[in-house]
């Protein structure tokens, strides 16, 4: 059976059971039987040779570098969903995913030019609280899969919320971001229906370190303490990793916590240099800590100026995002975003900020409690947006995503 | 004098002269002259090297080829402007424009870090009619500076109308587009107030021929037939070229015309192969005429299929869109957008149409008229807003931009 035919099977099974809104959908898919004819045509040959892996126990997209193009993608299932319809959205995706990460084009995909040009796509796909709801599985939702608790730091306006489902995809070209999410959004449907987009970009620091760190549009070197992502801190990110208990049908996968945060440009701009690398208590040119030379130099936190000041300031950021016990660590892959401004803004700008952890209560909820009770940082950020995801183990051969959560 | 003195001279006197909104500009400004004390940094090394001239009789950013991120911003004088306040915005973003392309902050910057990694920046300053109304430049001003007359295919919501400036920003990172944005807007206060942005990314077609074309989120490869960039066709784009007389002060200089076009994803996906490139009249894969087989290819539009049709559609895009006359001819560099959805959309996406040429009344207008009048990609297509702007002459070294115009 051919994978469109399997497809609208998949959808033909749902209007059937009475979801009754996906009819434009199977006459869109039926057009793109008509096959196209490209054969007296010279392929363009490929830029970037590179693809990342999809199959295997994790999924990619949370240990690897982050590439410089991400949409976060975030969809809710229709009312009245139930386990099938969990089981069809991940059996659609799945597919879908597997291709478009290897540079093919979906099989519905009348745009095979924009997929085909490798550009380390990575699609990593994440649960809600709502898909434990619709799939029957709330015994089994882990504790932490649930909104954080509100911080009186935040002003979220409702428009980016918690939704059942959210899709990561990140690569090296913008146009293989709005390619893939397209695909991917318009091949759900009415299995799964998008809510929000968040677009974010980064750009490597322009050192010889590889790897996290990036610069904000604060000019801050971000990213520099993290978890090791060549497996040593493999316990800190991954569920059930070195033999640790993981939550039903997730082993493999791991939580991601997601927050948009506005970061003030104009107040930032009122800011002189010696306020803004005090607020982080690192230097906004190398990114080392106010008592170092190197981004990667250990801060000293005992180090006193002449007047016996402190260098670096107790609440800063740095400072209070510090763990206060070994655990407390987090891998961050945040974005940028800069979007147009409206009515009398000059910047519309901020952080998708985005953390993996094995455990957000153990990892990340006393970090972020210390910054929202007292981060120098704070008098420029707000965080207007927030969400907690389960990302999903890795698909083995064979295998569609959410296989083991949904057995 | 120091260019913060300078500068804050400026400003100070246009607030003597009555504008009256600059006192925080200023008291921002004065903060920026505690030095930032970056001695015992290690400077990152720079990753692309790359730096486009600033100085010279042309601007850069016109025959260039495109960078893949760009920005178009409008901004409007304030109330009440005066040729002195058009010859102080020039002052102020000369300056700015000739260290930013450098790859060097501009001396209030307080992220240099974020101006200094050249990325082939190039920022192009064109003004619109509101400008000669300004500098009492009205009998000065080209006839075909002025609205374009309304098609029956426009749908303007208003969000991008014309104003009195156009700062084009494109760079090979979206970094450097949003930190160089921020700046010269921020620098520009009081004396130009930004109204919108419209922010665009283009990859490069993944074959071996440089220059403009690129795939649109059509998945068209668009650009293929241009004016020569290497100085044969100067007399379509640059006014004054090859002895043409010249509209006051603007000799090296163009006409831009942009015109933001909602491309309809959704209706797009439900024509198949056949009719998308039946619309264009080129192959979706190559961008070849549907009568060759390479990009380069001369249409045949003589050619007939079996049942005697012609082979390219008579009412193609390409079709409609050739000259009918040699002079009409226009160099396009258009932008892919693709802005989160609002509302039930699934994607907000489209083109920046962007044009260059020494004459739209005489080159682009009849291009226009005709795709107005019958073009099969108008059934996908929209445009929503519509701009023309004068490209400035580029300046010498110690003159400002605009100096002949404003003599
Ligand atoms: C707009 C918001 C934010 C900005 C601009 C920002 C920026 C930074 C910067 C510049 C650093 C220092 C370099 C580094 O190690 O990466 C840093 C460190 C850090 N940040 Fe943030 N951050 C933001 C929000 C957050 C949030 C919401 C959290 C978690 C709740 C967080 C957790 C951390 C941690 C754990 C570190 C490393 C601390 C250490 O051990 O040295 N940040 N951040
Ligand atoms: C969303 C809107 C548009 C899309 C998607 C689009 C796409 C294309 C494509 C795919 C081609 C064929 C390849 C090439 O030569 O570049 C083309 C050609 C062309 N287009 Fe457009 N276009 C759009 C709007 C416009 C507008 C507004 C104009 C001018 C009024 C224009 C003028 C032209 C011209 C002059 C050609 C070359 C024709 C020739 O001599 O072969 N296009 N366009």
């Amino acid at each position: 059976m051919t994978g469109v035919g399997r497809r609208t099977l998949l959808r033909t099974g749902l209007l059937a059971g009475g979801a009754g809104v996906g009819a434009l959908a199977v006459s869109r898919l039926s057009d793109a039987t008509s096959a196209p004819s490209r054969a007296d045509e010279e392929p363009p040959p490929p830029a970037h040779p590179a693809t990342m892996p999809f199959r295997g126990p994790r999924q990619a997209g949370v240990t690897d570098d982050p590439q410089p193009f991400a949409a976060f993608v975030g969809l809710d299932l229709p009312a009245g969903a139930t386990k099938d319809t969990c089981r069809r959205l991940l059996r659609v995706w799945t597919d879908d995913i597997d291709r478009l990460m290897a540079a093919k084009a979906p099989l519905t995909d009348l745009e095979p030019e924009l997929a085909e040009v490798p550009s380390r796509l990575s699609i990593t796909l994440a649960v809600g609280p709502g898909f434990y709801d619709a799939a029957g599985l709330v015994p089994h939702r882990p504790s932490w899969l649930a909104p954080l608790p509100s911080f009186t730091i935040d002003r979220f306006d409702g428009h980016w919320p918690q939704t059942d489902v959210l899709l990561q995809i990140r690569a090296d070209s913008p146009v293989a971001v709005a390619h893939a999410q397209r695909r991917l959004v318009v091949g759900a449907e009415p299995l799964a229906v998008q809510r929000w987009v968040q677009r974010g970009f980064r750009e490597p620091l322009t050192s010889s370190r590889p790897g996290m760190p990036f610069r904000n549009l604060f000019g801050q070197v971000d990213g520099t303490v993290q978890p090791r992502t060549d497996g040593a801190d493999d316990a800190l990110v991954w569920l059930g990793a070195d033999g640790a208990p993981a939550p039903h049908g997730l082993a493999g996968g791991t939580a991601l916590i997601i927050r948009r945060i506005a970061m003030n440009l104009d107040t930032w701009d009122r800011a002189d240099r010696v306020a803004r690398e005090n607020a982080v208590g690192r230097r906004l040119g190398s990114g080392a800590p106010l008592t170092g030379r190197l981004e990667t130099d250990q801060p000293d936190l005992r180090a006193e100026d002449e007047l016996g000041f402190p260098v670096i300031d107790p609440v800063s950021h740095m400072r209070r995002a510090m763990p206060a016990a070994p655990h407390e660590r987090i891998l961050r892959a945040p974005y940028s975003y800069d979007e147009a401004p409206t009515g009398r803004q000059r910047s519309n700008s901020g952080l998708v900020f985005v953390s993996y952890q094995a455990d957000p209560l153990r990892q990340f909820l006393p970090i972020q409690r210390r910054l929202a009770e007292a981060d120098l940082l704070n008098v420029w950020t707000t965080p207007i947006s927030s969400g907690v995801y389960a990302v999903l183990p890795g698909a083995l051969p064979g295998e569609d995503l959410g296989a083991a959560l949904l057995a």
